[in-house]
């Protein structure tokens, strides 16, 4: 069994280009204009499928991504310089974990989260 | 970065077993109301963080799994005895590909898909 995340956007080129950038993944040529396959440019990693949808989103995702890192502030300000917003204002912090949840060029949210231990890198 | 994905649900013992059946997962012991940890009993994969939520599903997620397997009929089998709901009555086949579209006990949409090629095990 091979497990996909499967993103919905309404846009693929902006979304490729932005979860690229955010992930470090590269988009698989596709004749589709339905979907792109976005894999690890390092080849270790879950795909990302984007899927186009005609529908607008409409309320807070049930599903969506972290991206445990070891440095909030700087991560937050590179995926902000990707395009993504910040929807919290200052880090939530909760069980010695910081972290910003934001959206990508949909709304769709993701979170960029600091784990416990002030940056040793193990995030 | 560590990437991880993060779906709602409203119990966290029913979805744990729920997931952790459908994936190969275990549950990390949690003394979180909030949180469940679900990993690749094999150690290979994406983790799965499971978060208890107050409210409800109203609309189709904008994000969702997809399980590519080399069987579509056994696999939706498996995942129906452990709980998941068929939204499709029949495959959708589509570029070859052909799936069905579930839910978990939430109501939270995934697909299990078998790729062109009839079960030659690379899904």
């Amino acid at each position: 069994m091979e497990l996909v995340v499967v993103l919905d956007c309404s846009d693929l080129d902006r979304s490729a280009a932005f979860w690229c950038g955010v992930l470090g993944y590269r988009a698989a040529p596709s004749s589709s204009g339905t979907y792109r396959q976005l894999t690890p440019a390092d080849g270790h990693g879950v795909e990302l499928l984007l899927q186009r949808v005609a529908e607008l989103k409409v309320t807070k995702n049930r599903v969506h991504l972290d991206l445990r890192v070891p440095d909030l502030a700087a991560e937050t300000a590179r995926v902000m310089a990707l395009g993504a917003r910040r929807v919290t204002d200052d880090p939530i912090e909760e069980y010695g974990w910081g972290w910003h949840v934001l959206t990508d060029p949909d709304g769709n949210e993701f979170c960029v989260l600091q784990p416990p231990g002030d940056g040793d890198g193990d995030g």
